[in-house]
């Protein structure tokens, strides 16, 4: 047999989108990231209505970025959050952004995240979660959170992770707003 | 900046690990593999102690293994159970294994899945998720499960996801066992 093979990408536009060695020096500046990642990646049609970005905590260093490609992939485990998680720990060459040698890093997703991304969130070894839209706004759409409960933020909390939601939801919720209109799919299993 | 790209392959014993066309008729013919994976894995020192494989449910066919590749990988998302369902979807072109024209599919694991993987799992499309050892076995072991509680198994089984648990659950542990005896690294965030 021909064994598989999995390569990710990002797609073409994301350095119109994303200034790289720009400043981000407050939670919003970031989450106007992850929001202008969500909406580029329906506009362009490369994926569903999440864009989510690592930073550096302190500084506000960008370090990756990430946005759903879950039908253009045909993979059902890149949502925004994971594609972040992974692009920043292929960057930093290590599995984990908790190192003790490293900056504190943070998670900024344009969405609450679902069961999976709020796992993933934990094991990347990031010390702050940020959100915007909450995980109401998504179901209205039709997406599934998947088994997200209140004691699950609390199991993140317990583990020092910070987990900040609302920030610029209305924002954040527009694009999926943007999303229904443009007709495009609501994928989940 | 130079982007970062992911690339996701089998360790290179795969195919002498793995009979691709074998015959998998019962869960334990099945849970044998995801075991025998979890082993292998840890004797060639590729990922931490974790196996799992996807099958078609009725015919038993293999689509697709996983084993943990966290460590060699760089990436925190590389559980076993994540790492089969890509592959699954990769090899049938498809982001959800769930489509109605496919036969159902099922997602056989050598531990009960952790948080992230159980949100995989639901996302994949899969029907029925079958455990091996469970989490209290892994967690004696230092590995964290996430926020999973009783009622995150009963999301999944109330959308359609048959869960059985606990199918071979000694020979699964031992490669628990057999991997804390080899001092393998215990990686969670």
């Amino acid at each position: 047999m021909t064994l598989p093979e999995i390569r990710i990408a990002y797609p073409p536009w994301v350095d119109s989108t994303v200034e790289w060695e720009g400043v981000y020096p407050e939670v919003e500046d970031r989450m106007r990231l992850a929001i202008a990642l969500s909406r580029e990646n329906v506009a362009r049609e490369t994926g569903g209505p999440f864009g989510a970005a690592v930073f550096e905590r302190d500084s506000g260093r960008l370090v990756a970025v990430g946005m759903n490609l879950v039908v253009p992939r045909s993979n059902s485990v890149l949502h925004a959050e994971v594609v972040a998680c992974m692009m920043a720990q292929a960057r930093l060459g290590h599995f984990s952004l908790g190192l003790p040698e490293l900056p504190a890093h943070e998670l900024v997703s344009s969405c609450d995240p679902c069961a999976m991304c709020l796992g993933a969130t934990l094991w990347s070894g990031v010390r702050r979660l940020v959100c915007g839209a909450s995980g109401d706004d998504a179901k209205r759409l039709g997406f599934d959170e998947g088994p997200v409960f209140p004691e699950s933020y609390r199991y993140l909390e317990a583990r020092n992770v910070e987990v900040v939601r609302g920030v610029l939801r209305h924002e954040a919720a527009a694009v999926l707003d943007f999303y229904r209109t443009s007709g495009g799919p609501i994928y989940n299993g």
